[in-house]
């Protein structure tokens, strides 16, 4: 009999029970093709009707209009960092990022690597990246305004994206994409590892719209470029199968199990509540972002010492807790509520809480 | 019941039942975590064991010494196409490639979209890529000389490999790396996809030679630097865990269970021989790669007609013996003989020829 734990991992991070369920059910034999997953070809139909449903949900999901297309893309959203500007930032053009943090911050990097024109539009350094800046000034024709909709990091989240007027939103959407429902059309471009909300590691979705592919210069290597993937319904060259067979199973858990994404939405709602609430409602923990930047996927918050805050892990581990560590960068403590975090799971970790400030409060 | 059919797909691949056993079994509960292996961390100390055994197993089964490392990347080999020479040509030297069919043509063409000094110093092109060539002059003070080890689409495979002197050889050994015991001294690098021998689609293996990480330009995007990986152990980012995870298990189904790489190649050569003896027998069957150039991995081979060959893959399928058409780039018919491809599948395969022979010639 398996004993799971409550799982608060940043990402990679929990699935749905029901999903891994059913992998495990079907893993030596795919729908009686009398192969594993694993072993049928990219090619085939059976293959096909994966990656087109997995896409298809998406677009559902998202409400994605027939000016958009998805993608799978391998590498991470580190190696967005780079093809974004390669091929979305117009020659002779501002490309404008607004600086959240660490992943807001690397994208930033990257594009200057690539000795694009980059505007760093706005930033939260001054406190260090605790909140999401406020005023967003978008420099006339820039390529694209880049933002970071959620920090893993520092537990902040853009809670209305920023009006860019004509200009294309660019999205890392990694930690947060299918958490709620937002209203796409602003968006030219989201990107998102599949850790988090999505699926398992090894396998990126992308969402461009068709317009933005015009931009994508010709000299670029092929697997470089959104044209390729976009050209070839991601079947250039053979895709991260399972990983995109796995995203298939979590989105028709969150359109058919849970009920779509403004339920899936008000889920998670409650479970952020419940733990901030309590975070509010005392002094030992603090949290760490500020109130109206505050993650709904990550609740990042601190002890009074680091001697706790190294105990309060240990022994919520112990009691089947996992996961709680803050980032490395930052310290701390953390839990990541993504969608497949129980809200029995953020019960028992409040209760914990509770008891652990009893005994070392 | 599981009725498994004999899987002779080109890639993705049969793999060991009992590796996919055990991933069934264990996949709700890794090594009494309590997570799946898709919800741990990528930084825990259990999967790190994990990422670690799968390199140290490479290491041994390839003969490595210290002067290699081994790296898991995302993308597929088409992203090597334009990494190799992104990170390995030296400014003002030349490139040199082997054009053996489809996928060197593709490795060619990435480097020359890099605007790199590619010199294809020889070609099997003028006889359809039926074989290897065997004369290959290395331009002196040449950056590498790149060659694909095996064409799975063409069925020819280098015997032995070509001597550069000192230049370093590069190659895609992804249809056939893990399938046979080589000297990797002459190698400064080596990559494949995992997709045929060695795991599942989603992961990459990598072996540099550390003096080769001393070329990689410092202005390239971080993503597509091989220093980025070699000073992260592949952990810069979130690897493909799962994908990796699997990679070891069936580099440990190879060392504990077939006894190493030796064994290995020694019922590759056995399945081959079987099948290429067959052909060699009747003239039915016509196999299309020349004799002194056939892959032990990919048997290709026409029948009389376009409309046998069809009726061929239809019969071969009802008789459970599946992934018997040739690439869609040339027709025909194509068994693969991966590692996981039992003597037995490859019996049946005969038998079930000689049947069809008897009906249809």
């Amino acid at each position: 009999m398996t004993q799971r734990i409550a799982n608060f991992n940043p990402g990679p991070a929990a699935l749905p029970l029901p999903v891994l369920e059913e992998i495990q059910q079907e893993f030596l034999d795919f729908r009686s093709s009398g192969m594993s997953i694993l072993e049928i070809s990219h090619r085939s139909k059976l293959f096909e009707s994966v990656l087109n449903d997995a896409a298809e949900r998406t677009k559902r999901l998202l409400k994605l209009d027939h000016r958009y297309q998805v993608l799978f893309l391998q590498g991470g959203a580190s190696l967005q960092f780079c093809m974004v500007p390669m091929n979305l930032a117009i020659p002779g053009k501002p490309s404008a990022y607004v600086d959240t943090g660490t992943w807001a911050s690397n994208a930033i990097k990257e594009a200057r690597v690539l000795e694009k024109d980059v505007h760093v539009v706005a930033s939260s350094q001054d406190r260090e990246y605790t909140y999401i800046p406020s005023s967003i000034p978008v420099p006339p024709g820039a390529s694209y305004l880049h933002i970071t909709s959620n920090n893993t990091i520092r537990g902040t989240q853009w809670d209305r994206f920023p009006d860019a007027g004509d200009t294309p939103l660019v999205s890392d959407m990694s930690s947060d994409i299918f958490s709620r429902a937002f209203d796409p059309a602003p968006f030219g471009f989201i990107y998102a590892g599949a850790q988090k909300n999505a699926g398992p590691a090894g396998v990126t979705l992308v969402v461009i719209r068709n317009d933005l592919l015009e931009r994508v210069p010709a000299n670029l290597p092929t697997m470089l470029k959104y044209t390729t993937f976009a050209g070839k319904n991601s079947m250039y060259n053979t895709p991260p199968c399972f990983a995109v067979y796995v995203v298939r199973l979590v989105l028709k858990w969150i359109e058919e199990t849970v009920g779509g994404l403004e339920k899936m939405e008000n889920l998670n709602r409650r479970k952020a509540k419940l733990l901030y609430d309590y975070l509010d409602s005392q002094d030992f923990y603090r949290g760490t972002a500020e109130p109206g930047s505050r993650s709904l996927m990550n609740v990042t918050f601190r002890l009074p010492s680091e001697e706790l805050e190294q105990k309060f892990i240990r022994e919520s581990l112990a009691e089947s807790l996992g996961g709680l560590k803050g980032h490395r960068s930052v310290g701390g403590c953390r839990a990541s509520l993504y969608n497949a975090v129980g809200m029995e799971w953020v019960e028992s970790l409040v209760s914990f809480m509770k008891r652990f400030v009893e005994k070392n409060g």
